[in-house]
Protein backbone atom coordinates (compact mmCIF):
# COMPACT_ATOMS: atom_id res chain seq x y z
CA UNK A 1 0.00 0.00 0.00
CA UNK A 2 1.40 3.45 -1.11
CA UNK A 3 1.86 6.08 2.03
CA UNK A 4 0.01 8.87 0.53
CA UNK A 5 1.02 12.31 1.25
CA UNK A 6 -1.06 13.45 4.21
CA UNK A 7 -0.22 10.09 5.66
CA UNK A 8 3.76 11.03 5.48
CA UNK A 9 3.46 14.35 6.67
CA UNK A 10 1.59 12.62 10.01
CA UNK A 11 3.82 10.37 10.12
CA UNK A 12 7.15 13.00 10.01
CA UNK A 13 5.48 15.38 12.26
CA UNK A 14 5.33 12.14 15.09
CA UNK A 15 8.69 10.76 14.45
CA UNK A 16 10.00 14.82 14.61
CA UNK A 17 8.06 15.60 17.85
CA UNK A 18 9.15 12.17 19.17
CA UNK A 19 12.82 12.78 18.27
CA UNK A 20 12.59 16.54 20.10
CA UNK A 21 11.06 14.79 23.04
CA UNK A 22 13.93 12.07 23.21
CA UNK A 23 16.68 14.79 23.16
CA UNK A 24 15.23 16.75 25.46
CA UNK A 25 14.70 13.29 28.10
CA UNK A 26 18.01 12.67 27.47
CA UNK A 27 19.52 16.12 28.47
CA UNK A 28 17.35 16.34 31.59
CA UNK A 29 15.58 13.63 32.91
CA UNK A 30 11.77 12.42 31.58
CA UNK A 31 10.25 14.21 34.64
CA UNK A 32 11.75 17.39 34.38
CA UNK A 33 10.46 18.07 31.02
CA UNK A 34 6.97 18.96 30.67
CA UNK A 35 4.91 18.62 27.27
CA UNK A 36 4.45 22.37 26.92
CA UNK A 37 8.26 22.53 26.40
CA UNK A 38 8.40 19.69 23.85
CA UNK A 39 5.60 21.65 21.75
CA UNK A 40 7.52 24.70 22.10
CA UNK A 41 10.96 22.66 21.12
CA UNK A 42 8.99 21.31 17.51
CA UNK A 43 7.91 24.47 16.95
CA UNK A 44 3.78 22.81 18.01
CA UNK A 45 0.85 23.37 19.68
CA UNK A 46 0.84 21.15 23.04
CA UNK A 47 -2.58 19.51 21.66
CA UNK A 48 -0.42 19.04 18.48
CA UNK A 49 1.30 17.22 20.76
CA UNK A 50 -1.44 15.36 22.18
CA UNK A 51 -3.33 14.75 18.93
CA UNK A 52 -0.20 12.20 18.33
CA UNK A 53 0.69 10.59 21.73
CA UNK A 54 -1.99 10.82 24.55
CA UNK A 55 0.80 10.59 27.55
CA UNK A 56 3.83 11.95 28.19
CA UNK A 57 4.69 8.45 28.51
CA UNK A 58 4.32 7.55 25.37
CA UNK A 59 5.72 10.27 23.69
CA UNK A 60 8.98 8.40 25.36
CA UNK A 61 7.55 4.86 24.43
CA UNK A 62 7.05 5.89 20.99
CA UNK A 63 10.13 3.80 19.41
CA UNK A 64 9.46 0.80 21.83
CA UNK A 65 5.50 0.99 20.37
CA UNK A 66 7.20 -0.02 17.47
CA UNK A 67 9.23 -2.85 19.07
CA UNK A 68 5.68 -4.59 19.38
CA UNK A 69 5.53 -5.16 15.84
CA UNK A 70 9.22 -6.15 15.65
CA UNK A 71 9.03 -9.62 17.12
CA UNK A 72 6.56 -10.53 14.63
CA UNK A 73 8.02 -9.45 11.74
CA UNK A 74 10.74 -12.08 12.74
CA UNK A 75 8.35 -14.63 12.95
CA UNK A 76 6.85 -13.73 9.26
CA UNK A 77 10.43 -12.98 7.72
CA UNK A 78 11.35 -16.89 8.63
CA UNK A 79 13.24 -18.68 6.30
CA UNK A 80 11.65 -22.08 4.63
CA UNK A 81 12.01 -24.74 7.22
CA UNK A 82 13.22 -22.21 9.77
CA UNK A 83 11.77 -23.20 13.67
CA UNK A 84 10.61 -19.95 15.83
CA UNK A 85 14.11 -20.85 18.47
CA UNK A 86 15.91 -20.61 15.10
CA UNK A 87 14.86 -17.72 13.44
CA UNK A 88 14.74 -15.75 16.86
CA UNK A 89 18.50 -16.73 17.61
CA UNK A 90 19.38 -15.26 14.29
CA UNK A 91 17.42 -12.01 14.57
CA UNK A 92 18.96 -11.12 17.83
CA UNK A 93 22.38 -12.67 16.27
CA UNK A 94 21.58 -9.92 13.78
CA UNK A 95 21.21 -7.17 16.15
CA UNK A 96 24.08 -7.99 18.26
CA UNK A 97 26.50 -7.40 14.86
CA UNK A 98 24.03 -4.29 13.77
CA UNK A 99 23.89 -3.08 17.65
CA UNK A 100 20.56 -2.37 16.77
CA UNK A 101 17.81 -0.46 18.70
CA UNK A 102 15.20 -3.12 18.63
CA UNK A 103 16.69 -5.16 21.70
CA UNK A 104 18.34 -2.10 23.52
CA UNK A 105 21.54 -3.01 21.97
CA UNK A 106 22.43 0.68 20.27
CA UNK A 107 25.16 3.23 21.10
CA UNK A 108 22.87 5.54 23.91
CA UNK A 109 21.01 2.52 25.16
CA UNK A 110 22.28 2.95 28.38
CA UNK A 111 20.98 6.48 28.38
CA UNK A 112 17.69 5.19 27.47
CA UNK A 113 18.04 2.81 30.63
CA UNK A 114 18.79 4.79 32.44
CA UNK A 115 15.88 7.29 32.19
CA UNK A 116 13.65 5.07 32.37
CA UNK A 117 15.24 3.52 35.58
CA UNK A 118 14.33 6.18 37.07
CA UNK A 119 11.21 7.02 36.38
CA UNK A 120 8.41 4.41 38.50
CA UNK A 121 6.36 5.70 35.17
CA UNK A 122 8.17 5.19 32.35
CA UNK A 123 9.32 1.47 34.38
CA UNK A 124 5.21 0.87 34.37
CA UNK A 125 5.13 1.53 30.74
CA UNK A 126 8.43 -0.70 29.85
CA UNK A 127 6.55 -3.61 31.56
CA UNK A 128 3.35 -2.78 29.83
CA UNK A 129 4.68 -2.47 26.08
CA UNK A 130 6.60 -6.13 27.09
CA UNK A 131 3.11 -7.50 27.62
CA UNK A 132 1.88 -5.94 24.41
CA UNK A 133 4.71 -7.74 22.88
CA UNK A 134 4.13 -10.99 24.56
CA UNK A 135 0.87 -10.85 23.51
CA UNK A 136 1.08 -9.58 19.59
CA UNK A 137 3.69 -12.32 19.30
CA UNK A 138 1.62 -15.44 20.90
CA UNK A 139 -1.98 -14.53 18.67
CA UNK A 140 0.44 -14.39 15.86
CA UNK A 141 2.37 -17.41 16.35
CA UNK A 142 -1.20 -19.32 16.94
CA UNK A 143 -2.40 -18.09 13.60
CA UNK A 144 0.57 -19.27 11.75
CA UNK A 145 1.20 -22.94 13.49
CA UNK A 146 -2.95 -23.05 13.90
CA UNK A 147 -3.20 -23.65 16.90
CA UNK A 148 -6.22 -24.86 19.27
CA UNK A 149 -8.46 -21.97 20.99
CA UNK A 150 -7.30 -24.18 24.39
CA UNK A 151 -3.82 -24.20 22.99
CA UNK A 152 -1.29 -22.10 25.75
CA UNK A 153 2.02 -23.23 23.53
CA UNK A 154 2.03 -20.31 21.30
CA UNK A 155 1.94 -17.83 24.43
CA UNK A 156 4.53 -19.74 26.31
CA UNK A 157 6.78 -19.69 23.81
CA UNK A 158 6.48 -16.09 23.03
CA UNK A 159 7.06 -15.50 26.79
CA UNK A 160 10.17 -17.57 26.47
CA UNK A 161 11.47 -16.23 23.58
CA UNK A 162 11.09 -12.40 24.37
CA UNK A 163 12.39 -13.31 27.59
CA UNK A 164 15.46 -14.77 26.73
CA UNK A 165 16.14 -11.84 24.68
CA UNK A 166 15.17 -9.21 27.64
CA UNK A 167 17.56 -10.69 29.72
CA UNK A 168 20.03 -10.89 27.33
CA UNK A 169 20.22 -7.68 26.78
CA UNK A 170 19.52 -6.40 30.57
CA UNK A 171 23.18 -8.01 31.09
CA UNK A 172 24.51 -6.50 28.43
CA UNK A 173 22.91 -2.89 29.14
CA UNK A 174 23.94 -3.22 32.75
CA UNK A 175 27.59 -3.60 31.87
CA UNK A 176 26.90 -0.76 29.46
CA UNK A 177 25.87 1.46 32.39
CA UNK A 178 28.55 0.69 34.38
CA UNK A 179 30.83 1.98 31.65
CA UNK A 180 32.26 -0.93 29.71
CA UNK A 181 33.15 -0.85 26.39
CA UNK A 182 31.16 -2.62 23.51
CA UNK A 183 33.96 -4.30 22.30
CA UNK A 184 34.69 -6.37 25.30
CA UNK A 185 30.92 -6.94 26.41
CA UNK A 186 30.22 -8.08 22.58
CA UNK A 187 31.93 -11.27 22.87
CA UNK A 188 30.04 -11.99 25.86
CA UNK A 189 26.91 -11.23 24.66
CA UNK A 190 27.76 -13.45 21.76
CA UNK A 191 28.67 -16.28 23.87
CA UNK A 192 25.79 -15.86 26.44
CA UNK A 193 23.05 -15.52 23.41
CA UNK A 194 23.75 -18.88 21.93
CA UNK A 195 23.74 -20.60 25.56
CA UNK A 196 20.49 -19.16 26.23
CA UNK A 197 18.88 -20.08 22.53
CA UNK A 198 20.38 -23.54 23.25
CA UNK A 199 18.54 -23.85 26.86
CA UNK A 200 15.25 -22.59 25.29
CA UNK A 201 15.92 -25.39 21.93
CA UNK A 202 16.74 -28.20 24.52
CA UNK A 203 15.19 -27.40 27.20
CA UNK A 204 15.85 -27.32 31.00
CA UNK A 205 15.80 -31.01 31.37
CA UNK A 206 17.74 -32.18 34.46
CA UNK A 207 19.28 -28.50 35.29
CA UNK A 208 19.79 -28.23 38.82
CA UNK A 209 19.51 -31.80 39.56
CA UNK A 210 22.73 -33.23 40.44
CA UNK A 211 23.99 -30.56 42.93
CA UNK A 212 21.78 -32.00 45.50
CA UNK A 213 22.74 -35.58 44.78
CA UNK A 214 26.30 -34.95 44.87
CA UNK A 215 27.84 -32.70 47.38
CA UNK A 216 30.43 -31.88 44.51
CA UNK A 217 28.84 -29.61 42.55
CA UNK A 218 30.77 -26.34 41.13
CA UNK A 219 31.64 -25.61 37.81
CA UNK A 220 33.38 -28.95 36.61
CA UNK A 221 29.64 -30.51 37.41
CA UNK A 222 27.87 -27.96 35.52
CA UNK A 223 30.65 -28.11 32.66
CA UNK A 224 30.06 -31.70 32.58
CA UNK A 225 26.18 -31.45 32.31
CA UNK A 226 26.45 -28.80 29.67
CA UNK A 227 28.74 -31.87 27.53
CA UNK A 228 26.04 -34.48 28.20
CA UNK A 229 24.16 -35.72 25.29
CA UNK A 230 20.52 -36.73 25.62
CA UNK A 231 21.30 -40.29 25.47
CA UNK A 232 23.80 -39.92 28.77
CA UNK A 233 21.20 -38.21 30.36
CA UNK A 234 18.79 -41.07 29.50
CA UNK A 235 21.40 -43.41 30.44
CA UNK A 236 21.92 -42.12 33.57
CA UNK A 237 18.49 -41.87 34.95
CA UNK A 238 18.04 -45.65 34.44
CA UNK A 239 20.58 -46.33 36.92
CA UNK B 1 13.96 -19.99 65.67
CA UNK B 2 11.23 -18.96 67.71
CA UNK B 3 8.95 -16.19 67.45
CA UNK B 4 8.81 -13.97 70.19
CA UNK B 5 5.75 -12.30 72.03
CA UNK B 6 6.50 -9.01 70.39
CA UNK B 7 7.04 -10.46 67.02
CA UNK B 8 3.92 -12.54 67.01
CA UNK B 9 2.11 -9.27 68.04
CA UNK B 10 3.16 -7.32 65.45
CA UNK B 11 2.74 -10.11 62.63
CA UNK B 12 -1.44 -10.97 63.83
CA UNK B 13 -1.59 -6.42 63.49
CA UNK B 14 -0.21 -6.59 60.18
CA UNK B 15 -1.89 -9.83 59.30
CA UNK B 16 -5.29 -8.25 60.04
CA UNK B 17 -4.95 -4.67 58.91
CA UNK B 18 -4.02 -6.78 55.36
CA UNK B 19 -7.44 -9.06 55.61
CA UNK B 20 -9.54 -6.19 56.30
CA UNK B 21 -8.24 -4.02 53.27
CA UNK B 22 -8.83 -7.10 51.15
CA UNK B 23 -12.76 -7.17 52.82
CA UNK B 24 -12.94 -3.58 51.86
CA UNK B 25 -11.24 -3.52 48.18
CA UNK B 26 -12.91 -6.59 47.65
CA UNK B 27 -16.15 -4.71 48.03
CA UNK B 28 -16.02 -1.00 47.01
CA UNK B 29 -13.02 -1.58 44.61
CA UNK B 30 -9.50 -0.49 45.71
CA UNK B 31 -9.33 3.09 44.24
CA UNK B 32 -12.66 4.02 46.31
CA UNK B 33 -11.33 3.01 49.94
CA UNK B 34 -9.16 5.39 51.57
CA UNK B 35 -6.05 3.93 54.18
CA UNK B 36 -8.38 6.37 56.82
CA UNK B 37 -11.39 4.02 56.40
CA UNK B 38 -8.88 0.68 56.58
CA UNK B 39 -7.28 1.90 59.80
CA UNK B 40 -11.09 3.03 60.89
CA UNK B 41 -12.00 -0.64 60.07
CA UNK B 42 -9.20 -1.94 61.84
CA UNK B 43 -9.25 0.32 64.87
CA UNK B 44 -6.09 1.57 64.33
CA UNK B 45 -4.30 5.16 63.46
CA UNK B 46 -3.48 5.81 60.14
CA UNK B 47 -0.17 5.89 61.45
CA UNK B 48 -0.36 2.54 62.11
CA UNK B 49 -1.14 1.48 58.69
CA UNK B 50 1.66 3.11 57.53
CA UNK B 51 4.25 1.38 59.96
CA UNK B 52 3.58 -1.78 58.27
CA UNK B 53 2.43 -0.76 54.88
CA UNK B 54 4.50 2.37 53.17
CA UNK B 55 1.64 2.45 50.04
CA UNK B 56 -2.18 1.48 49.52
CA UNK B 57 -0.74 -0.93 46.98
CA UNK B 58 1.69 -2.84 49.79
CA UNK B 59 -1.46 -3.00 51.62
CA UNK B 60 -2.77 -4.62 48.94
CA UNK B 61 -0.25 -6.56 47.34
CA UNK B 62 0.86 -8.15 51.14
CA UNK B 63 0.19 -11.85 50.39
CA UNK B 64 1.76 -11.22 46.99
CA UNK B 65 5.04 -9.95 48.77
CA UNK B 66 5.00 -13.36 50.50
CA UNK B 67 4.64 -15.39 46.74
CA UNK B 68 7.90 -14.07 46.50
CA UNK B 69 9.14 -15.92 48.53
CA UNK B 70 7.30 -19.11 47.77
CA UNK B 71 9.65 -20.38 44.42
CA UNK B 72 12.26 -20.30 46.38
CA UNK B 73 11.14 -22.35 49.00
CA UNK B 74 10.07 -24.63 46.34
CA UNK B 75 13.54 -24.77 45.34
CA UNK B 76 15.16 -25.42 48.98
CA UNK B 77 12.56 -27.64 49.77
CA UNK B 78 13.22 -30.02 46.26
CA UNK B 79 13.64 -33.63 46.71
CA UNK B 80 17.22 -35.25 46.76
CA UNK B 81 17.75 -36.17 42.91
CA UNK B 82 14.97 -33.70 41.71
CA UNK B 83 15.24 -31.15 38.64
CA UNK B 84 14.39 -27.85 38.91
CA UNK B 85 11.86 -28.55 36.55
CA UNK B 86 10.30 -31.46 38.03
CA UNK B 87 10.22 -29.46 41.58
CA UNK B 88 8.03 -26.70 40.13
CA UNK B 89 5.70 -29.24 38.48
CA UNK B 90 5.03 -31.14 41.71
CA UNK B 91 4.15 -27.77 43.41
CA UNK B 92 1.79 -26.51 40.42
CA UNK B 93 0.34 -29.61 40.21
CA UNK B 94 0.10 -30.09 44.22
CA UNK B 95 -1.15 -26.15 44.24
CA UNK B 96 -3.96 -26.96 41.55
CA UNK B 97 -5.39 -29.87 44.09
CA UNK B 98 -5.57 -27.92 47.28
CA UNK B 99 -6.37 -24.64 44.99
CA UNK B 100 -4.04 -22.86 46.93
CA UNK B 101 -3.48 -19.19 46.44
CA UNK B 102 -0.05 -19.51 45.75
CA UNK B 103 -0.97 -19.65 42.22
CA UNK B 104 -3.79 -17.29 42.04
CA UNK B 105 -6.17 -20.44 41.93
CA UNK B 106 -8.11 -20.50 45.45
CA UNK B 107 -11.91 -19.20 45.42
CA UNK B 108 -11.70 -15.62 45.28
CA UNK B 109 -8.53 -15.67 42.79
CA UNK B 110 -10.96 -14.23 40.06
CA UNK B 111 -12.20 -11.37 42.14
CA UNK B 112 -8.23 -10.75 43.18
CA UNK B 113 -7.67 -10.33 39.52
CA UNK B 114 -10.67 -8.22 38.84
CA UNK B 115 -9.61 -5.64 41.09
CA UNK B 116 -6.02 -5.57 40.23
CA UNK B 117 -7.28 -5.29 36.31
CA UNK B 118 -9.12 -2.18 37.56
CA UNK B 119 -6.24 -0.25 38.65
CA UNK B 120 -3.45 0.85 36.70
CA UNK B 121 -1.42 1.56 40.04
CA UNK B 122 -2.16 -2.24 41.00
CA UNK B 123 -0.92 -3.39 37.78
CA UNK B 124 2.21 -1.98 37.90
CA UNK B 125 2.77 -3.61 41.63
CA UNK B 126 1.65 -6.74 40.60
CA UNK B 127 4.26 -6.42 37.60
CA UNK B 128 6.69 -5.28 39.59
CA UNK B 129 6.71 -7.91 42.23
CA UNK B 130 6.22 -10.79 39.40
CA UNK B 131 10.22 -9.27 38.49
CA UNK B 132 11.32 -9.22 42.19
CA UNK B 133 10.01 -13.18 42.63
CA UNK B 134 11.85 -13.69 39.66
CA UNK B 135 15.34 -12.09 40.94
CA UNK B 136 14.78 -13.24 44.20
CA UNK B 137 14.82 -17.23 42.64
CA UNK B 138 17.42 -16.65 40.22
CA UNK B 139 20.05 -15.61 43.08
CA UNK B 140 18.81 -19.04 45.12
CA UNK B 141 18.93 -20.76 42.11
CA UNK B 142 22.56 -19.24 40.93
CA UNK B 143 23.77 -20.10 44.88
CA UNK B 144 22.39 -23.64 44.44
CA UNK B 145 23.82 -24.40 41.40
CA UNK B 146 26.81 -22.28 42.43
CA UNK B 147 26.95 -20.85 39.21
CA UNK B 148 29.78 -18.63 37.77
CA UNK B 149 28.93 -14.83 38.24
CA UNK B 150 28.42 -14.27 34.29
CA UNK B 151 26.49 -17.44 33.73
CA UNK B 152 22.92 -15.74 32.86
CA UNK B 153 21.16 -19.51 32.96
CA UNK B 154 19.63 -19.08 36.59
CA UNK B 155 17.93 -15.86 35.58
CA UNK B 156 16.78 -17.29 32.27
CA UNK B 157 15.72 -20.55 34.22
CA UNK B 158 14.00 -18.63 36.94
CA UNK B 159 12.08 -16.65 33.82
CA UNK B 160 10.67 -19.64 32.70
CA UNK B 161 9.78 -21.63 35.31
CA UNK B 162 7.99 -17.88 36.56
CA UNK B 163 6.21 -17.20 33.48
CA UNK B 164 4.54 -20.78 32.90
CA UNK B 165 2.89 -20.94 36.13
CA UNK B 166 2.16 -17.07 35.26
CA UNK B 167 -0.03 -18.13 32.28
CA UNK B 168 -0.99 -20.94 33.05
CA UNK B 169 -3.19 -19.38 36.05
CA UNK B 170 -3.68 -16.53 33.59
CA UNK B 171 -6.10 -18.40 31.59
CA UNK B 172 -7.37 -20.48 34.60
CA UNK B 173 -8.57 -17.45 35.90
CA UNK B 174 -10.02 -15.85 33.06
CA UNK B 175 -12.29 -18.67 32.76
CA UNK B 176 -13.18 -18.32 36.56
CA UNK B 177 -14.20 -14.37 35.56
CA UNK B 178 -15.92 -15.72 32.46
CA UNK B 179 -18.58 -17.61 35.39
CA UNK B 180 -16.78 -21.23 34.58
CA UNK B 181 -16.99 -23.74 37.17
CA UNK B 182 -13.81 -24.69 38.75
CA UNK B 183 -14.39 -28.27 38.38
CA UNK B 184 -14.60 -28.10 34.41
CA UNK B 185 -11.56 -25.78 34.64
CA UNK B 186 -9.13 -28.48 36.73
CA UNK B 187 -9.12 -31.04 34.63
CA UNK B 188 -7.81 -28.74 31.37
CA UNK B 189 -5.68 -26.78 33.73
CA UNK B 190 -4.03 -30.10 34.49
CA UNK B 191 -3.51 -31.20 31.11
CA UNK B 192 -2.18 -28.07 30.22
CA UNK B 193 0.05 -27.83 32.97
CA UNK B 194 1.52 -31.28 31.90
CA UNK B 195 1.77 -29.70 28.79
CA UNK B 196 3.85 -26.73 29.50
CA UNK B 197 5.99 -28.59 31.78
CA UNK B 198 7.22 -30.71 28.90
CA UNK B 199 7.91 -28.27 26.98
CA UNK B 200 9.95 -26.34 29.63
CA UNK B 201 11.79 -29.59 30.14
CA UNK B 202 11.87 -30.84 26.51
CA UNK B 203 12.61 -27.23 24.97
CA UNK B 204 10.84 -25.65 21.47
CA UNK B 205 12.93 -27.81 19.38
CA UNK B 206 11.59 -27.56 16.04
CA UNK B 207 8.43 -25.42 17.33
CA UNK B 208 6.89 -23.90 14.24
CA UNK B 209 8.83 -25.65 11.83
CA UNK B 210 6.15 -27.63 9.26
CA UNK B 211 3.85 -25.26 9.13
CA UNK B 212 6.56 -23.37 6.48
CA UNK B 213 7.51 -26.42 4.68
CA UNK B 214 4.19 -28.21 4.30
CA UNK B 215 1.21 -25.95 3.53
CA UNK B 216 -1.01 -28.92 4.93
CA UNK B 217 -0.30 -27.55 8.51
CA UNK B 218 -3.76 -27.25 10.91
CA UNK B 219 -4.55 -29.57 14.10
CA UNK B 220 -3.66 -32.91 12.64
CA UNK B 221 -0.16 -31.58 12.03
CA UNK B 222 0.43 -30.32 15.69
CA UNK B 223 -0.96 -33.82 17.09
CA UNK B 224 0.92 -35.59 14.89
CA UNK B 225 3.94 -33.01 15.77
CA UNK B 226 3.43 -33.72 19.51
CA UNK B 227 3.09 -37.46 19.43
CA UNK B 228 6.67 -37.41 17.79
CA UNK B 229 9.85 -39.01 20.30
CA UNK B 230 13.02 -36.97 19.81
CA UNK B 231 13.99 -39.87 17.40
CA UNK B 232 11.66 -39.66 14.40
CA UNK B 233 12.27 -35.31 14.39
CA UNK B 234 15.49 -36.45 13.84
CA UNK B 235 15.13 -38.91 11.31
CA UNK B 236 12.67 -36.28 9.42
CA UNK B 237 15.03 -33.48 10.07
CA UNK B 238 18.04 -36.03 8.26
CA UNK B 239 15.40 -36.25 4.96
Amino acid sequence: MQEGLRERKKRETRERIADIAMGLFMARGFDSVTVAEVARAADVSVNTVFNYFSTKEDLFADRQRMAVDLPQQVLREREPGESVVRAFRRDYLDAIDTRHWRHGLNLGGDVFARIVGASPALIARMRQIHEEREEGLARLLADQIDAAPDDLTPRLVAAHLLNTTRILSGSAVDRMRAGEEWESIEPDLRAQAEKAFDLLESGLGDYGREPLVAAAGGEAAADQRDAESEDQKRERDDH
